[in-house]
């Protein structure tokens, strides 16, 4: 008799998601905290609920629990519930900067999802507040008081996030690239910005995976590197997409980055060249799992493999 | 020969302030960081120094300080850099609330401190960046990785911050303040309002120091009632130097929440009625101290008296 199953991502994928829209709704609440003896204002929580929920890829959150399913060994302590808190906890990041990044200061936009964006539904401020509370509750998710993350474990969290926000990671990227639209940037500037702006968070969401299933040293050293490869592919596959992909299919405007003067690997390498660089980076990827000494990496293999080869 | 010297606030405040700006100038900074090979981008640290330094009145560190050294026995393992980062963390997050509140969707100010706001100076776009990184520093230098500060002790930090800054602490509080222009609030929904807006805070600086000594359980109560009343008293003495002071003293423009039509303990309770309220909760502040069991708590009581008997 034959146990094996081949591994489906779709089937893991649907289950995780499920765990994370669940938690997700559970903790950005209103409820009363009990130590308080009040909760957060309803009309706030609206707002930062209207962000987070019901929406996206969630593919920082199947990162990071991709990650600790790899590194958490049935023979050593690991924390499942404190992985669930990392997945969201990196996804209420990246809600956030969306909800920013949206405003009319920054990228103007009404639409998300096919949802008016937060500051059109909720107010200028409304957005500004909601967006400052949810990175704000990604750290409260990591520092939970019910011994469910080891206080250890949570400062290790905590710094893995916070770098990866901050102004070295994604706030980071945001203002170089607020300061280089119509500039020419270089390839070597073009990947420095996306590795903040949008690298820095995928390969954080792996890292505290890892981190919640306390990963050996080579592991975290070859996770490290699976984070990078992909989150560079990620941008790579983008700016392929915005060329080559309609607009129904990506559910935004095709060919936005070129109309807006924005410097993109395409126009920088030439299609063929991204598209090639994609799937190097994809190899990488899968180079860095097979040195990683770990046996259970297929959900982090799916994952690579699905953001190099989206249709959006 | 008698060595014992009357403690004088001014003395012990001066020498905290020093080491407070030189700290903050030392870690918002554009210096890049070794394991990453780069620092954040000039435009946004240059923002992000103009909204910490060389500004305000530190309370907030100040408190954090003196908490941290009334438990600190010197028989215990304390954290003097611990607390040192702490004191920096609470200030980052109240900058980048400054930051965001004087932004034109909020309050829309285009002074501070005699300066032009970071939105004036530096676009809205990077003064929203601004603010977002500055509260993403503010849980980074919470998380260092040199040993200055115990993976425990650093999960602790970030818990007390998180809360106090989130959605049922400062940005509570802000979009409670948002929804209640013009509206009849009575003195308990008043007293909620600041309690969430400024007064999570502050009483975090307290904990926050106060966890950097790792407090006994007892001292940790004391010490979060002095917080309280502390921050109840700190926004009472805004509302009556609002009708009191005038604005050269104030330094902002005074009778400006009677103008805004925003609910105060003034008018809510009348002004002879605050001021006696204000004294109320400095003799709470000063009992709780004496509850503490702890002997050195000189620069506790000291900062109380100042929050109450300040003339701006």
């Amino acid at each position: 008799m034959n146990l094996t199953h081949p591994f489906s991502l779709d089937v893991w994928s649907r289950k995780q998601l499920a765990a994370v829209e669940t938690a997700l709704s559970t903790w950005v609440t209103a409820d009363p905290v009990p130590a308080l003896g009040w909760g957060a204002p309803q009309g706030l929580v609206q707002a930062m609920r209207y962000a987070v929920l019901d929406g996206g890829k969630r593919l920082r959150p199947l990162l990071a629990l991709a990650a600790f399913e790899a590194v958490a060994a049935p023979d050593t302590p690991n924390h499942p519930s404190a992985a669930l808190r990392a997945a969201c906890a990196v996804e209420l990041i990246h809600a956030y900067s969306l909800v920013h990044d949206d405003m009319p200061c920054m990228d103007n936009d009404v639409l998300r999802r096919g949802k008016p964006t937060v500051h059109v539904q909720f107010g200028e401020a409304g957005a500004l507040l909601a967006g400052d509370a949810l990175q704000a509750l990604a750290f409260e998710l990591l520092t939970p008081d019910d011994g469910s993350v080891p206080l250890a474990v949570q400062g290790r969290l905590c710094a893995l996030l916070a770098r990866a926000a901050g102004s070295t990671g994604m706030a980071g990227g945001q203002a170089i690239d607020l300061a280089s639209v119509g500039q020419a940037l270089n390839e070597q500037a073009l990947r420095h910005m996306h590795q903040l702006k949008t690298g820095a968070l995928l390969q954080a969401s792996v890292m505290l995976g890892a981190a919640c299933g306390q990963a050996s040293d080579q592991a975290r050293r070859a996770l490290s590197g699976y984070g990078q490869a992909l989150g560079l592919a990620f941008q790579v596959v983008d700016d392929v997409l915005d060329v080559t992909a309609d607009s129904a299919t990506l559910g935004k405007t095709a060919g936005k980055d070129a109309d807006n003067d924005k410097p993109t690997y395409v126009s920088l390498m030439g299609l063929e060249n991204s598209q090639r660089y994609a799937q190097d980076l994809l190899a990488q990827a899968h180079a860095a799992l097979g040195a990683s000494g770990l046996s259970n990496t297929a959900a982090l293999a799916g994952l690579a493999d699905m953001v190099v080869h989206r249709s959006h």
